[in-house]
Formats: structure tokens, C-alpha cells, sequence
């Protein structure tokens, strides 16, 4: 915007020029443009100074509207890659939902993981008088706090602080793992039941994400861990990617370990969907069909559930529902921090059956 | 935030304040804090003054700074459902990216389709010191600009005006209709080439977007007929999707087509990458591979293209370049409003062969 001349920017209309217009008190618009429903208007009124104010382009005073009301109606989501990213993006809709409830507006920014972008922002929100913020993260994971938040009403949404102390939503990363384990022994799985997507020795991350150590990852495999201990027996093996988490590095891996493994499994539960679509590829190179040879489980709830045949059951990242609950626990803060697991639901595709020897 | 007592804001920090615990003059605190480049300031009072700031909870006042300025350096894309969905929503990256180049920060809002909420989020951001807005849609399409946004720099994103009164910038769908005919032709193609996503007789869109009027769909078409009317020949059939354009509804008209259809096709060109998957089960039931018996090309350059074997060739949405030019359009305006068609690049999987036939 470097060379918008400010020539360009009207002087500010004035709330006298929009009842002079509108031919009403200057406290009728002053109550029509701060949403007082205290104040009984007739939809005539209402309507009038609404025309007034778009044809003159009055802009209300915002920070004159706080000071009086000691509040601003809007909070801001702000995240590493979540509005500009697909998918974890629902996220923003269900906050923005449950919002609407609180008659509160939204604001997202996006900060690409560059912590001074993210300094500017949050200096840029918190100078116009946001109320809260939710901060948020594309993948779970263990963040820590800005210190320019210290003060300000905070929710984390998909992420967590190392001592807890912060509001917390997340999803329930064990639960979900033991799940998948769990409709996998009840199909009669047992000691051939493999883990695709570990990352490779000494790794953090994937090449888009090298640092992240997705939380996911560790308690997915803890709840699988429990549920198979339990039941007296453990992973058959876990198979680790080259990279990210995609189909191609999903069906290289699934290839790799059909040929390496000294007995086919029975059962593969993939860190994510778009590996079980690799999965299902590798299988299908293979000669071996879902489910009758092979049973696949993937985690996310993706649309790539359903781009393959049969579709592929899924544990879910529950999005909108972790966007709503930390939505509302920012506009309804409770006595101490506590951290929110969300179950994840299972959306049930055809590709878990019986192992083949039953 | 109805629920938040006005006792937890803290009073405003004043610059006097974090010149002194910094341990330097008032100019310097403002001269970090407006990100003045022609001052030389240590990183040393960089550094101090970033720190006392953040430990004091300094918030730069932004309504003051833009009066001095005539410009806040911050812009928002204001959309439906562009944050708040996937896939579209990498138009907010490129747009991020751009505007990063200008010094300038991004504020993203959804409005969810709905015009009051639209009218205020336009009301807070204007009120906000906002220096121009990116006006953007999920689909392309027809748009009338609210009239709170007459008079303020306004750059439509992916949706235009009747009268082509606003600077726009679209994707080039007409270029990629011809693009997808010249390609079918080039590998023989000619007279067994339907289109697989026309909307029902008198629709105008489907259950997630009833009256959206897809220019898209329009645009597509007229681009294949142009192409195909110069080599002599026209499409052997459209077929119609009852309802959104998904993999199952993808599958159910191509399973429908191929029943019905007199002579087989010998390539489908689909609306989109989500239905091309469902015309891939479908033609896979019906005993046909890709692209030995028939060819398919989508529309999109999505995710999807890349969960089928072999993969899809897609002619892809240039999302990021679309929010990229919008952004350098709304930093630079030229002198009269232009719609900027941006190309569609082709992505080529191994879904395009030549006719069993030949």
C-alpha cells in the first residue's frame, strides 16, 4: 500500500453529518451504529441512519467505542499456517460459529511461522483494541506464548504450553490411537497389525514442518501402545516415511515394508489419511485388496477418505469443534487454565474387516 | 467475550513508560515501534526497546500512527468462505506473501455468505484504520460491492462486478476450457469427448451454493466449444450432477452416462478434480482403465488429482497467484479499473491418452 497517496482518504464523517442525513438524533445513530438493543428504534430509524451512514461511508469510532463499552466485539484467531492452509482451516469456522453466539466478530491472521511477522501482527491487533486472542496451530503441537499476549485473554487452540498454564483445546490424540487399535482387535486383529508414518531416526518433522514434533504422532502411537499391552500383544512394526506425509511417500513405504516384512501383515493404522491412500496404491501393486487380505485405517477425516474405494474409515481431526470449544472458553474464561481434549470421531469407511486367516 | 469483566483490561501503557525501563529517549521507543528505517538506531536500542515494550504490554496506539503516517500498513481480504474452507484458501497465502513485499499486514475475515455479518465486519475493520480491502469469493463469480466499501481501495479477488467498474483479478477459465480441448484433440480425441458436470436444467448451483451461478462452469464450456467448433466438431454429450460436485455424485452420473450413453466416450472432460475421481470408480466398474479406454482431465489442481492412479491430469486453480496479484494491484492501483485474467497451468498426470481406436 506504499503508494496509496493519503489524498486518497476521506476526512472522517462525522456522527452529526449522519443524523443530519438520516434526520434523527445524533443518539439514535449513536445507538444504531453500537448495536444497542436496550434502546427501543423503529426499523424506519434503524434503516435511515444505516443508509445515511454507507452513503456518507461513516466509519465508526472504535476505540472510543471500547473505552465506553470496555469492550470491542472482535477477537482474532491467530496462527502459524491455519487460515492460509486447507483443511485445519475449519478450525476458523467453528470459532467464528460459536462467536456469533457471543455477537463477537473474528479477526485470523496468519504469521508462516516467522516469529517477528508474528510480533508485527500481534502488535497490529492489540493496537486496535482486540478483545482476546485464540492462538492457534496448524498441527498439534507444544508452543510457547508470545510474550506480548502475557495479559491478554488467551485461548490455545490445537496447541499447548509446556506447564499448562494457558487455556488449552486439543484434540484427543490418545483416545483416538486407542481406538483405532481397539476396532482392530474387535475385528479379530491381533499380532499383524503395523504403524505407517514414524518419522525416521532423529527427525522432528517433515521437510514442511522440520521442528514441529507433532504431538500427534507421539500420543497416537501411545493410545495404540495401551490398547494392544493390554490385550497381550504389540505392534507388529512400525514403518517410518522419507518426508511429509503424502500419498507418494505413504505408498513407497507400504511398498518398502510388503517387501521387507517376514510376514504380510494383517492390519496397517496410518498417521494420517493421504499415507492410506499410499497405502491402499501399495496394496493394490501388490495384488492384495482392502479389507479381504488387508484392513487400513487412517487418521484426519480428510477428503481423501473418500477418494478411494472402499472408502477408508478414518479417526478424525474433530476442526470445527475444537475452533467452537476454544471460542467459547475465550468468551467464557473458567477459574484456572485447563487443557480441553476433543474426541475424535470415527468415520466409518469399508476398509477395516477380519483378518484373512479367520 | 460478553463474559469478559472490563477489570481484566489493563490501562494503556504510555511510549513514556517504555522509554524509561528501556533507558532511552521517547523518539527512539517511537521510531522502533513505527519501524522507521531512516533513523539509525542500534540493534542494541532495538533490542531493549522491543523487550521493555513486550514486558510492559505496550500496544503502538494505530489510530494515532495512521493520522501521521496516512497509512496503518495494514489491509484485510474480506471473502465468504475463503479462510474458512479449503483449498481456496491458499488465495490468503499469496496475498500474505505480496503484501510482505510491501511492508504490509493482512487481516482475514469470513463473512460465511451472510450479508449482515458482512456489513459488521466491514464496519469494524473500516473502523479499524484498514488501508484497503481484498474482496474475495470461494467460487468465481458475479458480486455486488457493499456500499460501505464505495471510496475505500477495494480489489476484487476471484469474483468481479457487472460493470467491471473494480480492479479484478480472475482465473483465465475460458483459456482453460480451450486448453482441455486442444489437449484431447492434440492426442487424437474428436468426436467422443462429454463433459461430466453441467448443473441440473435450471439450477444454478448445488445444495452448499444454491444461487451461486458458477462463472466457472460457463466459462469452461464456452472455452472446450470454441476449441472444438474451429477443429469441426462439438461435445458428444454433457452430463449433469444432481448436486454438489463430489466424488459420489462424480461416480453416479458417470456410471449413469455410460449406462445410457449410444456410443462409449473416449474422454471426459469433468468439472472439477473431486468429480474426475468419482468418473474414475465409475469407469473402473464398468471394466475401463485411464487412460487406455478412456481419458479424463479435471479442473482444479486439488489434492485429488494426486489419490488416483494414475494421476489426474488437472488444470489448476492459481490460487496463490490469483491472491498474489490481488494484493500487488491493491499496493499498486492503476489508473482505470482492469480485470486481470491470470492463466491456469496445466498439471499433467497419465490420465490423458489417445482414443482406444486410433
Amino acid at each position: 500500500m506504499t503508494d496509496t497517496p493519503p489524498a486518497r482518504r476521506a476526512a472522517r464523517v462525522t456522527l452529526r453529518e449522519v443524523a443530519e442525513r438520516a434526520g434523527v438524533s445524533r443518539s439514535a445513530v449513536s445507538f444504531v451504529m453500537n448495536g444497542r438493543t436496550d434502546q427501543r428504534l423503529s426499523d424506519d430509524v434503524f434503516d435511515r441512519v444505516r443508509r445515511a451512514a454507507d452513503e456518507l461511508g461513516y466509519r465508526p469510532n472504535i476505540t472510543a467505542q471500547t473505552l465506553r463499552t470496555g469492550r470491542s466485539g472482535t477477537v482474532a484467531l491467530v496462527s502459524d499456517f491455519v487460515s492460509s492452509t486447507s483443511f485445519a482451516n475449519s478450525m476458523v469456522r467453528g470459532a467464528m460459529q460459536e462467536l456469533r453466539e457471543h455477537d463477537t466478530l473474528l479477526f485470523t491472521v496468519d504469521t508462516q511461522g516467522d516469529a517477528d511477522l508474528e510480533d508485527q501482527l500481534l502488535h497490529s491487533l492489540l493496537g486496535r483494541n482486540i478483545d482476546g486472542v485464540i492462538y492457534a496451530s496448524m498441527f498439534t503441537r507444544t508452543v510457547t506464548l508470545p510474550r506480548v499476549l502475557e495479559g491478554v485473554p488467551t485461548v490455545l487452540l490445537n496447541c499447548v504450553t509446556v506447564d499448562g498454564s494457558i487455556d488449552a483445546v486439543v484434540p484427543d490424540e490418545i483416545a483416538a490411537g486407542r481406538d483405532a487399535a481397539r476396532m482392530l482387535l474387535d475385528h479379530g486383529h491381533r499380532d499383524g497389525i503395523w504403524f505407517v508414518g514414524a518419522l525416521p531416526a532423529g527427525s522432528r518433522g517433515g521437510a514442511a514442518w522440520p521442528e514441529w514434533d507433532p504431538i500427534a504422532l507421539t500420543e497416537r502411537l501411545a493410545g495404540i501402545d495401551q490398547v494392544l499391552t493390554a490385550a497381550g500383544t504389540t505392534l507388529a512394526g512400525v514403518t517410518a516415511i522419507d518426508d511429509d506425509w503424502d500419498v507418494a511417500n505413504g505408498r513407497r513405504a507400504v511398498s518398502r515394508m510388503l517387501a521387507e516384512a517376514r510376514d504380510a501383515p494383517t492390519a496397517l493404522v496410518c498417521a494420517n489419511d493421504a499415507l492410506a491412500v499410499g497405502a491402499y496404491q501399495a496394496l493394490h501393486h501388490a495384488g492384495l485388496s482392502v479389507p479381504a487380505d488387508v484392513s487400513v485405517i487412517g487418521f484426519d477425516g480428510s477428503p481423501y477418505a473418500r477418494a478411494v474405494e472402499p472408502e477408508l474409515t478414518s479417526i478424525a481431526l474433530p476442526h470445527i469443534e475444537l475452533g467452537r470449544q476454544a471460542a467459547a472458553r475465550l468468551a467464557a474464561p473458567g477459574d484456572s487454565p485447563r487443557i480441553e481434549r476433543v474426541p475424535m470421531p470415527i468415520r466409518v469407511g469399508g476398509s477395516v474387516g477380519g483378518p484373512p486367516s479367520l
